[in-house]
């Protein structure tokens, strides 16, 4: 069984009209409930308002997948958390970002990169296209699909080139995006997946939902590091797996904390 | 002509006996006398001592190329600094990481990974596989060179899968290390490269010497965007390459800014 | 169940007294063992003396991963069966070569580079660093493991940059070699992985044994495609996603075979 | 001064009245003078009916960049030709594949994938967007550009993730395709560009030109390697970088040809 946890920004369903009304129970209950109906998967949710944006490490240890929506607030989500959610990535921990999600902190600090594009907001058809028919994320899925209404995001999407690029959609008026991109993060594995404006019923949509079903188990990585993911250990001389005689002048005494 | 800056931390330089015997100038000024014995690179200095630490945006713009080296101050390297050198790589300046640059907060900032390795200072010998050796960073070097006393890292070296493995390192005590990798982070080229230990001679080595004069070469990107970029630009409907009509419900108004 | 299909040259075994006073049934039938250890594996052998090679593409339709051990024959190879091979794994079956295969017909031909290195075999001591720790190929085993007595093998590895490095060698010799590489190719995932001279016990040691065990996990992919996976086909005027007229003039007629 | 080769397949050009009118002199033709018109690069012509199709060893030691447009007659290119240009690659001539060369027997070679797509000719709109800004080959473009009459080509794209992706098509019947795409070879850089179907005068287009113009530059590798490409050799036991004792059974003799 994996543990899946859907963290939503849950503002625009509280304070948006329309939002509300497509997402009455928020856009994070609407995506546990498309991942429950795995039976392999179990998926609870957690939001920006709950304690620690109901984010800790001990949560984190238990969570073998994260999902990540969020908008109009990535300034609120806390720097602690950040760190702690991007350490639970390296030690293992998938995390799947989710549409505007391209400017949260957690993408932008495990990219390295603006994470930038353009976009437009005119209800228009997109076109998701399988690019990588054999990777379990396209599973069961036709070669191309449709979300009649959605937002647009164009190229230059400004990340590092992916490990791999699972979808490119075409937008009705004329851009393109890379719509689904893996990457490797320590021990983790991370997918960014474009649709889901919060406006248009895009996570009721059954291929959207076979996605995200997909990516969790895609990204799941039973081995989970233990430890301090950041150490930089010193390996004594006299325990260096070839016999060696330390040799010139030091800095450091033998077994002592490197500079950080 | 291209322009390099070698920003040095400068430290043990100033505080370590050994250090100053080596580098009597400081490790900056050797590696910048390397690279200005090329007659098509220009290169300059500046150390964590100079005010905003010798490096500001005006001076990052008309810098092609810049040489970081940090070992025992990464945490005395101010925010602002850190994001004006990402900032300038991804608009096109190239960036080469030296040695315990490995743990400079830059690097860990563009990586998104903990750059983490293991460590031995026991002056042990160290010899660099060519593993690409077509690649113009290699250009006229051996299949093979030797530093014959040279601190230790060994992997796994915590960084995302290079664009490019260029180096490898054999240690004599028994491990292995990813001692050159390629990256492209927006416009910008950035290459770590694993030698410079300040107790040794390493940057006197006329392979590694030849090393950092090649990566200059190709880390240049004659190509220097401007503006801002992160810049998340809205298009608008009727400014859309294909004629489309707005429908369905909005956040936005026509040009308005995104949340961020 | 994955049902696993190691094919051996089985020359070498028969022919040299050393060799085959280590592996007495073959190597295949060693490596079959190993991975029949594992209770979710079923694993089969097929070697070069088998009619067709023992290699089918019926055989191959219900083969999910093919290890591949070649060291002698290469050239006795028959082009049909390399196809029927690369077909299989653009389609989806898993593809593990092994140590001297990096010279097989099949490796070269999804490779498309040389695959050329240095080699020694002088009974060396062989350290593996596991330079992925999160990956399923290296789960179980320790940072790094030793192989007393292997041919060495060493870089340059004439193969494209892979998706993953998962392996280093560090050899007694005072050479490296990148020693688990992963790529995809179409649907299918591919290993190499280094060891494995033929004079020595190497697939009785219970790392390499591990190792293998993982990789025929991690390049399962239960998604197999069915069908001409060369297929190009033309998409009809009337048939396209979105409405348009053909225009202009043409080399074929609607729904034509292109060239090829 | 880069020394550029376009090779053309010239038969529509000659057989086809359509094709004739665009290109009166030739596809290869009109592709050189849009490279001549650089000053830094000098191009010269070759074809399928010269004798060896143009291409010998001696002519491709001393081209620095090979162009490559062929459709009807892939069949017809000799595997000697194919073996020539490979090598030529892999000691790091540049190739640069056009258009229906996706099928052509040296890319597939190179690519080792079926290298197939979808497509159809009905002289549609193709925009092309520049999703790597800063990337040598888009230099001097726009963020994008039409083609106004084109074939489309359409994903998936049956070739290994590249190594970045430049360019990705939107096409008028509603596909993508990633338009533009660079990999390595041993010592040589290849980039696939997908416009210029035959029927239409896509070669004349500045923003084409400016590509192709910027590719061979970025191609241009002056490091060209010497002697066999292919050579694998023998480390002898006291030419090891390290000095070791060989011990345990042996298949060869010191210094002697491996198998192959």
């Amino acid at each position: 069984m994996i543990k899946a946890l859907v963290w939503g920004e849950n503002i625009h369903e509280r304070e948006n009209e329309v939002v509300a009304g497509v997402y009455p129970d928020g856009m994070h209950a609407c995506i546990a409930a498309a991942l429950n109906a795995d039976p392999g998967i179990q998926a609870e949710t957690a939001t920006l308002q709950d304690p620690e944006h109901g984010i800790t490490a001990e949560r984190l240890a238990r969570t073998d997948i994260l999902l990540w929506w969020g908008h109009a607030a990535h300034a609120d989500v806390s720097d602690v958390v950040v760190q702690l959610v991007a350490d639970a990535v390296y030690s293992g921990m998938g995390l799947i970002l989710l549409h505007s999600a391209h400017f949260a902190k957690i993408f932008k600090h495990l990219m390295g990169t603006p994470c930038n594009l353009t976009w437009r907001e005119a209800g228009e058809r997109e076109r998701l296209w399988v690019t990588a028919p054999g990777h379990p994320i396209a599973r069961g899925l036709p070669p191309s699909f449709v979300l009649e209404r959605e937002e647009m995001y164009g190229e230059p999407f400004g990340v590092p080139e992916a490990l791999e690029t699972v979808f490119i959609s075409w937008f009705q008026g004329g851009e393109v995006f890379r719509s689904g991109l893996t990457y490797r993060r320590g021990a983790g594995n991370v997918f960014y997946f474009r649709p889901g404006h919060e406006t248009y019923p895009t996570y009721y949509d059954a291929n959207v939902r076979k996605v995200l079903t997909n990516a969790v188990h895609w990204a799941h990585n039973p081995q989970r590091a233990t430890g301090d993911i950041h150490a930089a250990p010193n390996v004594r001389v006299n325990a260096a797996p070839e016999k060696i005689v330390a040799r010139g002048p030091r800095l450091h005494k033998d077994g002592e904390d490197g500079f950080r």
